[in-house]
């Protein structure tokens, strides 16, 4: 159960500030500011927080030169790689490689001419910065789109990254990232197939315009877990229309649930039916709040009977199976305690504190938040 | 847009009630009560708000011989068909299947004996009624376990159903579903590929123990996901330990957002950065909302700013494009109308009533929710 279960695709290490995307390094998780970037307080306070949370790359928008002028402050101000993200006009993309920014991501299909794409690669040579060549689906080189047809669309995509792979190669410019995103999780997944059985650049994986709420967790989680599941992906970003601070609790449980990445606790928990006989949708929600700010690698169960409880609690570091009026608590399948319901809480969440100690974590014990029971 | 990406598996035809799993028909949702399955009202209630939500098939437990002899007044008062959990008693199944339940799920692993077995088959026979095997990770067979070891669960998973398939098929019993959970993504996926390459049989796919919330909901939607993605499953339920209505919404959207299925609208909407002018995430939550009971198979964008709004908002059948102080309509790529923000959801509302009308859904309109407004 710990091994890894997926291999990665080897890709070249392209280096981001002080992280390297790609090589088999862990997939990073990045996220995008959604302040006005020129508000360089607003901004680098929402980094921070992201930080918090996970963010590890971290992309600003730069609409006009006033913003692009900011960046230098703001990568001052901060701990994490920044990215800046161009459309239309390469002048910006000059201003903020001068700021300094760790990657230039640019919309090949709204950058403009040749002239102006080299331009920018000129100057990420000088920098020695990586561009990302960001493809996506919304806007894609008229004329490709039409040579293809709608139906074509991860053919079209792949085209239009060639295209600039191209110009980049021809520079002798190979620090690239590339993405290469849609709002269909199909036609992304095929785009992303296709690219890695060609290329070596790594690839930074995300579902555009995924929507809010419930519908837009599942379309990123489909879409990037089923490609991240092919051994593709080299850093990823959530797109709900949400929070950004939600987006990067979206991408962290993508890439736990897929064991690529650790972080926090895992909580395993059954999901409740006739056979339950206590509150367990209760106690797994408050085990998972207690234990949210626990950052070491332990898993731990919560389960409603006896059915598959034991069975799946051997797996977990500590368990608990809910019983008639009482519960039962399970170290990697050994039973520790029988106790009463009421009682099951506190009991448990001691027993947790005991195998952090023995794993070697009695520093991440100060983060329960006991304050809940 | 608009075709199948997938290619599913050609797995063998199962009748269940009215219904018919695998040889080609739609990805089933199903979902289990969280009721004592002895309290009829109680269970009717409960499979009613499920079936309203769209569930498909709905599977009680029967823990004992008392919930068994309810089920054939259950069934009496419910309109879709219903499935029996039976663990560990096969006499409670042989009850079950006197009462007419539409299929019934027994878990090998602690069902008991061969001969037990083979009673509950020969009476699924006699009523014409299909048997799922539920291999589960959390309680598979001891002696494979320990032959195997943990790092060969998929084929523990794989030589469990092997079994028990056996056991069918010696009887001439062919009515067979197969179920391969985990709570392990990765390991349920693989078990999944390996299953689908040796047989025919079609596949009840779900994660286990998903555990709660956010965490939850990502799990199965990478690991169902995942699987669907390779054209494998014929029926899916969601384990999330939360109430069964939010099961049965997870999966819906797990099977639409990659197409295998179409319920309610599709709302594309962006995930907002430093350029957007309008409050985009209010307003995709609105524009949800209002048409959250709306059953028409029509694409709504909500788009925050110009560089990729209309792009994305030429596939969707009509969207809306926030700019500055105001907003810009669209349908299939042309613009309909500019207007100010403030006027900009009644407005985008009405068109979309006007889309519903012209694509023949004029009986849809009556379920916008216009109070929200």
């Amino acid at each position: 159960m710990d091994r890894d279960y997926i291999t990665r695709n080897k890709t070249r290490p392209v280096k981001v500030g002080k992280l390297t995307i790609g090589g088999g390094n862990p997939v990073w998780v990045q996220s995008m500011t959604q302040t006005r970037t020129k508000d360089i307080d607003a901004t680098v306070k929402q980094i921070d927080e992201l930080e918090k949370v996970g963010c590890e790359i971290i992309r600003v928008t730069a609409m006009d030169i006033e913003s692009a002028k900011t960046l230098g402050e703001i990568k001052k101000q901060i701990n994490i790689p920044l990215v800046v993200d161009i459309h239309f006009q390469y002048l910006i993309a000059l201003e903020a490689i001068k700021q300094g920014v760790d990657k230039v991501r640019i919309n090949p299909g709204n950058i403009g001419s040749k002239d102006k794409v080299q331009a920018v690669v000129k100057a990420c040579k000088e920098k020695n910065i990586p561009i990302r060549i960001g493809i996506n689906m919304g806007s894609l080189e008229k004329d490709l789109f039409f040579q293809y047809g709608k139906f074509g669309i991860a053919r079209v995509m792949i085209e239009s990254a060639i295209r600039y792979i191209k110009i980049l190669e021809d520079l002798k410019f190979f620090d690239i990232v590339v993405s290469l995103k849609g709002s269909d999780t199909m036609i992304t997944r095929e785009t992303h197939l296709m690219f890695a059985k060609r290329y070596h650049y790594p690839l930074h994986v995300g579902i555009t315009e995924a929507g809010p709420s419930l519908a837009g967790i599942v379309k990123s989680a489909v879409g990037i877990g089923s490609i991240l599941a092919e051994g593709i992906g080299d850093t990823i970003r959530v797109s709900t229309t949400s929070d950004p601070l939600e987006q990067v609790k979206i991408a962290w449980e993508i890439l736990k649930s897929l064991k690529l990445r650790q972080k926090g606790v895992e909580i395993i928990s059954c999901p409740t039916c006739g056979r339950t006989e206590i509150d367990l949708i209760g106690l797994a929600k408050k085990v998972e709040k207690i234990l949210a700010n626990v950052d070491a690698p332990i898993k731990v169960a919560v389960m409603g009977c006896v059915v598959n409880g034991p069975g799946e609690a051997s797996f977990a570091d500590i368990g608990i199976c809910g019983g008639k009026n009482q519960a039962v608590i399970f170290k990697k399948g050994k039973v520790v305690k029988v106790i009463q319901e009421k009682d099951a809480l506190p009991i448990f969440i001691e027993e947790i504190r005991k195998v952090l100690i023995e794993k070697g974590y009695s520093d991440k014990i100060k983060n329960i938040k006991i304050k809940i029971l």
